[in-house]
């Protein structure tokens, strides 16, 4: 596999990720999505937000500020308690971040060891308001603006238990040593929700085959403790079985996984982890780590807690406000119980550029082999010569037929194979070329990505046959007539 | 028009805005999105998107991080200009800002005094770093993003002048006094782009009779000098002749109208102003706000400035790097000067929602004539009663086939008159009822917001039609048969 160091290189070049502020040495920690970065990332965004809200009717979306009253994050305890003890390397200098119960055991990878910094807290503070201004927080997480919002919520829309509420947004960690490219940074995407069930009930009726069926590899709590690390496969029924967590939580971790699945993602390369009892937060029952083979190890990408009533109840104490949902059933306020499924949206872009990186030795070429629904750009067009006025105006029209419905890429420099190489290192799923054929016959070649197959087709029929293989109606073989016209 | 209070209301009752952490009393300057407000805000800004970025050969987008090197906005000039005067009204205490030309002329709306608080610096500043911690900046703008990353943007993809680098993102202004709802706000969305254009360069071959044709209301910088408030029709070809700007700058223009009309918004309410020689920024040449007709007065929803080459060559200053292209046609390596156009996503929110809220007399309920393609619900489905299974489950189906291709609403409580009423007050633009004769004869009722009109249309056409509805295909009254039932 590529080295995260190679992969960052790699989406500098071609403008996936440049460093924040380079120009004045860089920023630790923040980085920049440039031009195709920008488009995979808002593709990914609008696929999990499709997914997990639009298309579901138990589900609605909000957006709430970055910046909110400073008693929000006092209600959640991070105020006190989201802190970090940072620690230097007596030897080496290098400062990290390290748990409280690792301060005696561990040491630097340079063999030195760790001298306490003390304790820093995550939050990015700053002031807000001119004349009274007063200590506020950037987020350091997004939900709790499903919290503070929730009674808005249940004031003013007609949602019922079970519900969820979800959000994709910013969020900021002062982290004392940001690492690993864009894993660990200050400045990063959360996609959650949380999702609002009875507390009384455990039954998730939406709980089908394609649920239970689903087989990921699995490293369990009592494993854990026996000091091993053997993951084995699972399925949720089984899990469901060996209670290792009720019905809906059961339900939204499969759903987690469907989602890594209709991205495209290997999901051989996901793994899940039960908390042990000694690490589940005050707040959890139960809580799964999803974690991605990553260059630099097998890390967090997505997680799943079952938080119960402490966050509401915490907002409860702190606001006196009453937050709870009025329950036709039972005739009776109750204040439900949450699931969170969490997902680091950055994280799913690595996770996703890593595994599609391809080094293509036949065509001494990298491929990325995006899922072309999440490719930055979806078309690129070529007219076979740059100047020829017939073939670059009958490009450009090909061009504006297709620039409504695809994000298309106009490219006219260089060899055909030249253009191929560099719309196959970003993913491009489907390349057009214009010739002189193109012309008198009214076609044009559709070369594919993966394959490098080339079939010819109808500029007329162009639209439609690019709509369906995109939408997997047809093979590629079978969308046009097949040529043999193999360019280097 | 609805006062801004009134709307404030209606978008929280109808969740389309909340204020940021009521619980808590609120926060002064934060606004949240709420459920439909998230989805009108995501297309809108989706569209800009569309619009500005993926449908142009000389546009690219990025993503820039929030804070960045604090030596950005050193460069920019913010940390020693970006300044308000602070003054409280001596009679009834409040506070807010003005400029500091006013402090003389200007007293509070109660007629009391002003007295001066002092300067402040509207950039919220946070620290950065647990060991080593830095002052740093929460961005006032996105522009400073597109001049960090130009040099690695040049070197990294084949841009060509002229080419646009274009940003949605959230900036942070520490307003001295927030108000107009969402207007002057403390956490807000820009949407901008820095157009890069060969310094000699003043003639835009893209210019074409759809710009110049773009009238607008004017009001001129003699016009102001003289005291008067007098504005006029006028076209963008008009301005050229009269050299009150370059083409680049008439085509951006131009091009941000016509964004507006795309959107649907009454353009009609929309007056641009033009900058008198004594306002222009330091570094523009010349500058033009669009204003519009908002419930408080006409104010600023977008600007367009011809910003030169003030910002590269600040950043070149500060940074001691070379932000220059090498244009291939004069062999040489330039400075390009700078077009930007500038929108206040919030404001364009706002603009749009005031402008389609109506209070419709005959119906006794609020019309929200939304686009269709802004609208946050596209279609509504309603079983006509909610206790017989063969409707629901009907209903159900309907739903399912259309979910993956519209935002959906599924609705099956109260009168079919109420539902209407519901989803016009939100702006859905289609209302289908499932009612007995459609499980024998497979159709449906859809009803029009705007007209009320119904029609019915077969089950199986129903995607179809919706489709050629939303692309403005087809006619509402030609897409079915028309139906004269009409329900209160």
């Amino acid at each position: 596999m590529i080295s995260i160091d190679d992969l960052a290189t790699f989406c500098k070049r071609r403008g996936f990720i440049y460093p924040s502020s380079e120009i004045y040495g860089g920023f630790s920690g923040f980085w920049d999505f440039g031009p195709l970065g920008v488009e995979l990332f808002n593709n990914i965004k609008q696929n999990w937000w499709k997914y997990f809200v639009n298309t579901r009717k138990n589900m609605i979306g909000i957006d709430a500020s970055i910046i909110s009253h400073p008693k929000t994050w006092i209600a959640s305890g991070h105020v006190t308690s989201f802190k970090d003890i940072a620690v230097v390397c007596k030897k080496c200098k290098k400062a990290t971040k390290i748990d409280k119960s690792e301060l005696e055991k561990v040491k630097c990878e340079c063999g030195g060891e760790y001298e306490s910094q003390g304790e820093f807290n995550l939050l990015f503070k700053t002031k807000v308001g001119a004349l009274d201004s007063q200590d506020a927080y950037l987020r350091g997480e997004t939900a709790q603006g499903m919290f503070l919002d929730f009674k808005q919520i249940v004031n003013t829309t007609r949602v019922k238990l079970p519900f969820g509420i979800s959000q994709i947004g910013k969020c900021f960690r002062n982290e004392i040593a940001p690492r690993d490219f864009l894993f660990r940074s200050r400045e990063f995407t959360i996609g959650e929700f949380e999702f609002f069930i009875h507390p009384e009930e455990n039954r998730c009726d939406l709980l089908d085959k394609k649920h239970l069926d689903v087989e990921f590899i699995f490293l369990n709590a009592e494993t854990q403790i026996k000091g091993k690390n053997e993951f084995k496969k699972i399925t949720i029924e089984k899990m469901l079985k060996e209670n290792r967590l009720e019905e809906w939580h059961a339900y939204w971790l499969a759903e987690q996984i469907l989602w890594f699945k209709e991205l495209g993602l290997n999901i051989d390369k996901l793994k899940i982890r039960e908390h042990t009892k000694d690490e589940l937060s005050h707040y959890s029952s139960a809580t799964f780590d999803i974690d991605f083979e990553y260059p630099f190890g097998s890390k967090e990408v997505a997680g799943n807690a079952n938080r119960g009533q402490y966050d509401l109840k915490q907002h409860i104490k702190e606001s006196k406000e009453k937050l709870e949902i009025y329950d036709e059933e039972t005739k009776k306020s109750v204040i439900p119980r949450v699931i969170e499924p969490t997902f680091g949206m950055e994280r799913v872009f690595l996770a996703i550029i890593a595994d599609a990186y391809n080094y293509d030795k036949k065509r001494e070429n990298i491929v990325l082999h995006l899922n072309p629904k999440l490719a930055p750009i979806k078309v690129a067009i070529f007219p076979l010569l740059s100047n020829k006025k017939e073939l670059t105006k009958l490009s450009q029209k090909v061009y504006d037929d297709l620039k409504e419905d695809f994000v298309c890429n106009y490219d006219e420099s260089g060899s055909i194979g030249k253009r191929y190489a560099r719309n196959d290192e970003v993913g491009t799923p489907y390349c057009i070329t214009i010739d002189f054929d193109s012309i008198k016959k009214k076609d044009i070649t559709i070369r594919d990505r993966d394959s490098t197959k080339q079939i010819r087709v109808k500029i007329k029929d162009l639209k439609n046959v690019l709509e369906r293989l995109f939408n997997q109606e047809i093979k590629f073989e079978k969308a046009g007539k097949t040529i043999n016209t193999r360019v280097k």
